[in-house]
C-alpha cells in the first residue's frame, strides 16, 4: 500500500495549490496529487480554445504546476476509503495511506431536466480534453449553435464559437439580461450590446423548454413555443459541487452547498480538509452560505488548505467576496462583491456611487476608452464596501481587483474616498478623474 | 472688498479637488478659486505635450473641472494677507475677506547651483503654458538635447523629446541607474533598457558640474570633465514646496518640507487649511516627515481639506504611501510605498517576495507579456506589507494601486497571500500565477 503524509485529491486549481503549499510550507511532508483526468485543462480557459486558441492542446496546465513543489502527481480516480483507518481506495484497485487528506475535487456542470438534453450535439462544459475536443468538432461541423445559459460560461462560449466564420450562435437567457446574477444592470446591458454588435441572436427573457431532434439535436424549443434551428446546443447554467466521494466516507455535507469545512478548510473530521468548488462556501459580505464558485476562490482556499494541514498559525478564510472579469468584443467587464440586485435579495440596504470618465488624460491621447466607468456599494449600516463594478480597458480587471481588496479590507466610503492612488496621463483617469476614488466621492454624497 | 466663505489659493490638482469638495458636501457655501496662471496644465501630462500631444493646449485642465461645482475661478496672485482680519491681498490690488482659506499653491522647480543655469535654452518644467510653449520652441530647434535628472519627469521628458525626428537625447543621472528613488533596482534596470533601446543616450553616476555657453547653452559639462553637446538643457531634478506667502502669513512653516498640517489638513491657524504640494506630508510608512511630492496625493489632500472645512465628522491623513505609474516605451512600470533602498535608509528590517509570469493564461494567447513582474516588501517586525513594483502590459498600473490599497489597509502578509483577485485568461495571470498572491505566498516563504 502507498502511503503519504498528504493525500490530495483532484488537482485542478485547488488541488495543485493545496499541494504546493504544503511543499512550500512543510517541505519535509510528503505529497500525493490524484485526479481523474489524463491532462489538467485551465478551467476558465475553455472557452477561448474554440474562437482563439484554436486547439485543445493550448488550453492544458502543464504537470509541471503541480510537481515542481515536489509533490506526485497521478491518474487515477478515488471511489471509496475508511477516515478511521485513514485509507482511500481508487478504480484501479489501488489503496493509499494518508496522514492528511484534501478533497479537491471539484464540481460537476449542472443539467437541468430538460427533455432532448441526451441527444447527440447537445453538450456541457466539462473540465475534460476528451469532451472539449468533441465540442471542437460539433462546432466546426455545426452551422447553427444554440447556448443555454447567459452568464459568464455561456456569454464567453457564445462570442468564441461566433468568432469561427460560418457560425449563427444564439445565446438564451432566463432573466432579462445576459450576466445580470454577475454585474450591475447597466454593465449587464453594455456587455450584451458588444455580443449583439458581434452578430450573435441574443434572446433574453427566455427559457428553454424542451431540445429537439431524433438522434442528434435539430432544435430548441423554448416556453414562448418559437423553435431556434440548431445542429448543436451548449448548455451552460451553472455548476454543482462534487459531493458523493464525502458524503460515502462520512464527512458532513450539505448536498446542494457542498462539502461543510470550518474557516480553516477543516470537513468534520480533524485529518480532512476541503477546498475549492467541492468545499461548500459563507459570504465574506453576509456571513451567509454563498453558491459562489471560482477558480480564483478555489486556488486560495487551496493554498489555505495545503498551509494549514501542519500549521500551528493556520491562516482563516474570511468568506467568498465573488470577483470576476471578462472580456467581450474590445471591451473588460468585472466586478467584486455583491451587486445591488443581491443587497435587495439579502435586505441589505445600501447606497452607491458612480463615476464615468477617460481611461487616460488628457483626454486628447489617441485610443482612450472615454466611457470607463466604475460603481461602487456601500451597506448603510456600517459604511463599508460591499461591491463594485467596472469596464472599461484592460486596467478595469484590476480596478474590480482593487475594489475586491478593499472590501476585504473592510474600507469605509471615506477610506475608499481618500485612497491614495497611482495616476499617470497614459495609464489612467488623472488624479481628479480617477474612478475608484470619485465614485466613491460620489457615493459619499448620495448617502 | 470680495468676499466668500472658501477661499482657495490655487487651481491645480489641491485646489481644484478643495473646491469641489466644499461645494459637493457643503453646497451652501461660496467658494473662489485664485490662480496665478492664465491656465491650469495636466501637471503630469507635460511630458507628453512633446513627442505625442505636440500642442501645448491639449494638456489643459478645462476650467469646468473647476467652475462646474459652482466654485468661481479667478487668475491673479496672492501676495499678502491678514491671518486675523481673515483677508488675502492680490498682485492687482484686489481684496477678498474668507471665512476659511485653503492653501494649494504648490511647488516649484527645484534648481541647483550649476554655474551656467541662466543660460538661454536652459529650462526647468514649470506648469505654465508659455514655459511649455518656450520649451517646445527650442526643442523644434535642437539637435542636441541634455536633461539633468533621470528620475520620473527626467525620464519621461527625455523619452518624449527622443520621439520627435532628429534629436540626440542625453539624460544624466547621480545614481547608479534612473527612477532609482521610486524603485526597486531590478525594475529601474529595465526600464532604463527600454530608453537605450529607444536610443537614447543614458549616463548614469554621472553628475553635471556646470552648462557651457556664451549666450546660449552649448555644451553640459560633467564631474568627469566630459562634455556633451546641447543644444537645450532641461533641469528635471524635483521640487520644492511654495511656503513664502504661508510664511509671511505668520503660518507655521518648514522651508524644506512645506507649511505645518496637522492629520485633518489644517495649518497653525484654525481657519487655514493647506494641501497638495505645498502641504508638509508625513510618510504613511514611519510617520516621519516625507519629501514626496504627487497629483495623486494633491488631489487627495485637497479633497480631505474641502472636505473638512465645514464638517463635523472630518477625514484624517493617513499619510503620504507614494503610488506611480509610467510607461516606457511598450512597457508599465508602477510602484507604491517604500522600495527596499528606503527601508535600509529608514531601518526598517523588511523581506520580500517575488513573482514573474504571463499577464494571461494559457500562456499560449498572443500578445502575452510573459516576463510581467511584481514585488511586494513586509515590514519584518508586523508583517505588514510596506511597499511593491509592478510590471508589464496595461494592467500593471493597476497591481499597483492593488498594492497601494492594501498597504492603506494595513494588511499583513498573510492577508494579501490570500485575498480573493478576479482572474481571467484574457486579462491576468493564472488564478494558480495571480502574480500579487504570488509574490505574497513566496515572501510567506522567505520571511
Amino acid at each position: 500500500m502507498k502511503s503519504c503524509d498528504v493525500l490530495v485529491l483532484g488537482a485542478s486549481a485547488a488541488g495543485i495549490a493545496a499541494g504546493n503549499a504544503v511543499k512550500a510550507y512543510h517541505p519535509e511532508k510528503s505529497v500525493m496529487l490524484f485526479r481523474n483526468v489524463e491532462k489538467t485543462v485551465v478551467p476558465c480557459g475553455i472557452p477561448y480554445v474554440y474562437g482563439e486558441l484554436k486547439d485543445v492542446e493550448k488550453d492544458i496546465i502543464p504537470d509541471g504546476h503541480a510537481t515542481g513543489s515536489g509533490a506526485e502527481l497521478f491518474t487515477d480516480e478515488a471511489v471509496d476509503g475508511d477516515l478511521k483507518e485513514k485509507v482511500i481506495k481508487f478504480a484501479s484497485g489501488e489503496e493509499v495511506k494518508y496522514d492528511k487528506l484534501i478533497l479537491s475535487v471539484g464540481s460537476h456542470p449542472f443539467v437541468p431536466p430538460l427533455p432532448g438534453r441526451d441527444l447527440k450535439n447537445v453538450f456541457t462544459v466539462k473540465k475534460d480534453v476528451k469532451v472539449m475536443q468533441e465540442i471542437f468538432d460539433a462546432v466546426n461541423k455545426a452551422k447553427n449553435i444554440v447556448v443555454i445559459g447567459g452568464g459568464f460560461i455561456g456569454v464567453e462560449m457564445g462570442e468564441q464559437f461566433n468568432k469561427i466564420p460560418g457560425k449563427n450562435v444564439t445565446i438564451v437567457e432566463m432573466l432579462p439580461h445576459c450576466l445580470l446574477l454577475a454585474m450591475e444592470e447597466e454593465f449587464a446591458v453594455m456587455a450584451e450590446n458588444k455580443l449583439k454588435d458581434a452578430g450573435i441572436n441574443v434572446l433574453t427573457n427566455a427559457s428553454a423548454k424542451a431540445i429537439n431532434g431524433t438522434d442528434t439535436v435539430e432544435s430548441v424549443e423554448l416556453a414562448s413555443g418559437e423553435k431556434i434551428p440548431a445542429d448543436m446546443v451548449l448548455i451552460g447554467i451553472g455548476a454543482a459541487a462534487n459531493v458523493d466521494l464525502a458524503k460515502n466516507l462520512g464527512l458532513e455535507v450539505d448536498m446542494k452547498m457542498g462539502i461543510q469545512v470550518d474557516k480553516f478548510m477543516q470537513t468534520s473530521d480533524p485529518d480532512v480538509l476541503a477546498a475549492g468548488d467541492c468545499a461548500a462556501k459563507v459570504s465574506f459580505i453576509t456571513g451567509k452560505p454563498a453558491p459562489v464558485r471560482l477558480a480564483s476562490i478555489a486556488s486560495e482556499e487551496g493554498f489555505m488548505a495545503g498551509y494549514n494541514t501542519y500549521a500551528s498559525d493556520k491562516i482563516a478564510m474570511k468568506g467568498a467576496v465573488g470577483a470576476f472579469g471578462t472580456k467581450i468584443g474590445d471591451r473588460v467587464f468585472a466586478a467584486a462583491g455583491f451587486t445591488t440586485g443581491m443587497c435587495k435579495m439579502n435586505d441589505v440596504e445600501y447606497y452607491e456611487g458612480n463615476f464615468v470618465g477617460p481611461d487616460r488624460h488628457p483626454a486628447a491621447f489617441d485610443d482612450v476608452t472615454m466611457d470607463t466607468k466604475v460603481k461602487v456599494i456601500f451597506r448603510k449600516s456600517d459604511d463599508k464596501l460591499i461591491g463594485g463594478d467596472a469596464t472599461g480597458n484592460l486596467q478595469a480587471v484590476e480596478m474590480a481587483n482593487v475594489i475586491s481588496a478593499c472590501i476585504q479590507a473592510g474600507y469605509t466610503v471615506k477610506d475608499l474616498a481618500t485612497t491614495q492612488f497611482a495616476t499617470h496621463p497614459k495609464l489612467t483617469g488623472s488624479p481628479l478623474g480617477y474612478h475608484i476614488c470619485q465614485a466613491a466621492e460620489n457615493a459619499l454624497r448620495n448617502r
